[in-house]
């Protein structure tokens, strides 16, 4: 089943707000086996918004349409669309009654008048109910035409698209098509693109043609997306997962997870298994590795807390580096890192600790040490192991990348799989 | 002048990815006076490109075709604009040697074969130079009819946009229309949206036909973006800055800086020209606090590090809480943020603090504190003020608005418009 979205709203054609609604509902209508073939985006203008949905319908008949609904843009794209289908608007009364009410629940006893034409739906139309907001969804079919209006915020979009609209139209499409479009993600951290690519070689080409490989790089690490193509969706899961197990072995333990799974979540459940508690000692990081392990809800069954020494006198005092090692290596070097970590386990008495320290630029580099240079450090059941990496990018990136690749190196020297 | 913008790839019909580059020339081209009145996304097959860009040409004359170049989608962008003009594509040797020598240049003496269809462009086509990547943008056109081809590569796309595209577009449209749409945006913090907006009051409806002001609230506080629209060049800046000196009187404080400006690199800089130095302690928001210090270049100026105190021992043993103070207030608690404020001061030697304590959920909250209570202090001049707010949203949310809010705190400290 094939079909068409538009996004209405002139802050999104002028760019001021990004379009994550047309990404989440291509990815959530892929999932159901519906295939998004085109999508546009007008600005708040009826003429628009009628000669977009005309267009559409006359390509595919069926079209998506989020936004331009509520009071504040004075319901356009519902007149647009009754006007495509020659339909009148009418008042609805139960909607009447339900948007009064949400007024009333919030202690305004009288609904402003404004928003009563949210009540106004298209003769025939569907309602959709939309529990998180004012403005329901509407579904409005005609023959072999299809237009479904959803509001534009979205929280609201996201789950009138989720609850409602996805099980119709596939109940629609009937269960004889029943292909699907579906996705599974294996995430990688602690390698870097090139040599990641190296290591799955021609792992793509042997994937026929019905699975699909991306790499997806971003500053937590490079995902592999693989996705099946309109098969049956009784073969859907089991072609992905023939596909994932081929590929493990090439990456080995370079895979900390699956879809959404996060690395310092990963690493804060080893450690609780460990019964083991956590400290971290960081400089050019500056606190994001605490608050990458402090964004786990829990974290505290674990995570101790930790020094950002981003002064030398902090990593002297807080951290027990000595002034001498400080002197004879420099702040950003293996004897640092080392000292830190043995330093804040210590301090915090911890059996396990992470430290990092290294040049996130843009200035301080130097031709023995570039910016980008981090060394970092690892304490596990006694004993300190250390790595340094040269990051690309800016400063943002060098640091994510440094507290993302000190959480890799943990969760690998916890696995066995580091030296 | 009006044009469409067309982006082509599967992967955002999909949504798999979000499509930033539409936003990014929306943005770019409003402010050179240029409207994108209209624009779609189609999957990378050569029919729909070329059926997309038929029509846009026949509805507005110009349209801004990125992604779809490059060779591993076979340059089906081109081929299908070469088609709809009629036009064959021939080899062009320049490119084709720059190619070559962008390879060579990486070490690798001989292309791949299958790069050299990068160098092909339809006959009579404008090259315009992309330094940042193999395939260049192109500029096609005939007669009243016009379309530019980019890559999909964001920083390509952004750099041929802004460095080829506009000055060719802007020269093209003539001094003479010369009318520009425009945007200023305020930074506020520390102030809920509603307090906000009931500080403005009716001030919007004060502003007049031509000049609109949005609301764009985030995590980082709110923001107020004023925009002109199609007003003469000239008066573009007259307009925004009446405006936004109307807005000051009712903000007061709550405005931290304009445009791209980072709370904590204000924070930074005041501190900076006092001659003082920083340090944070932090509970509930684990190196948030830290993280977004030494996100500013050159932090180390100012900030020596901070204590992220999680567990309870450690706000004890590192920041100078008293078991006493701990067991009687509660560890979120005014009398512990202010403990914790001066303890970190003292250890630190430094001469302004920040310190945070609270409930990010989603467990840990009660019905006299639940989740979202926060309790911050700051020190400055060897006072400290403490205060408390309930943040809304999920953990993330919490905790971010917790680290904001503490920022902003010190800067009204330092200005001297909190007690």
């Amino acid at each position: 089943m094939d079909l068409e979205l538009l996004t209405v709203g002139t802050e999104l054609v002028l760019g001021f707000t990004v379009d994550t609604n047309a990404a989440f509902a291509g990815q959530a209508l892929a999932a159901a086996g519906i295939r998004v073939v085109r999508r546009a985006t007008v600005g708040d203008e009826p003429a628009e918004v009628r000669r977009a949905v005309q267009a559409a319908l006359e390509r595919t008949g069926t079209v998506i349409v989020s936004g331009g609904l509520g009071p504040t843009n004075d319901d356009l794209t519902k007149a647009a669309v009754a006007e495509v289908f020659g339909k009148r608007l009418v008042r609805d009364d139960a909607i009447l009654r339900q948007l009064e009410e949400r007024f009333r629940s919030r202690g305004m006893p009288q609904m402003p008048a404004a928003n009563a034409v949210q009540a106004d739906v298209p003769e025939g139309a569907t309602i959709l109910p939309n529990p998180r907001g004012t403005a329901p969804g509407l579904w409005i079919e005609d023959g072999a035409r299809l237009v479904i209006l959803l509001p534009g915020v979205p929280k609201e979009m996201h789950g009138l698209l989720t609850e409602e609209v996805i099980p119709r139209l596939a109940a629609r499409a009937g269960a004889a098509a029943g292909s699907v479009i579906r996705s599974r993600t294996i995430r990688t951290a602690g390698i870097g693109e090139s040599a990641l690519a190296d290591r799955l070689g021609a792992y793509e080409a042997l994937l026929g043609t019905k699975v699909t490989l991306a790499f997806l790089p971003s500053l937590d690490g490079t995902d592999l997306r693989f996705t099946v193509w309109n098969v049956p969706e009784a073969e859907a899961d089991a072609a992905l997962a023939k596909a994932i197990d081929g590929l493990r072995p090439r990456i080995g333990a370079a895979a900390y997870g699956e879809g959404d799974d996060q690395l310092a979540a990963v690493v804060l459940r080893r450690l609780e298994q460990e019964g083991a508690t956590l400290a971290v000692a960081e400089s050019c990081t500056g606190g994001l590795l605490g608050a990458k392990l402090t964004a786990v809800p829990g974290a505290s069954r674990v995570f101790l807390g930790g020094v950002v020494a981003y002064a030398n006198d902090v990593k002297l005092g807080f951290t027990g580096v000595s002034a001498d090692t400080l002197a004879r290596h420099g702040a950003v070097s293996e004897a640092v890192a080392r000292e830190m970590a043995a330093g804040v386990a210590r301090a915090f008495g911890a059996q396990a600790a992470m430290a990092v320290t290294g040049i996130a630029g843009p200035d301080g580099g130097t031709t023995e040490k570039p910016v980008g240079t981090v060394w970092a450090a690892t304490l596990w059941k006694d004993q300190v192991r250390a790595f340094t990496y040269v990051f690309p990018g800016d400063r943002e990136d060098v640091r994510m990348r440094a507290a993302q690749w000190t959480l890799d190196h943990l969760r690998c020297v916890m696995a066995g799989t580091v030296g």
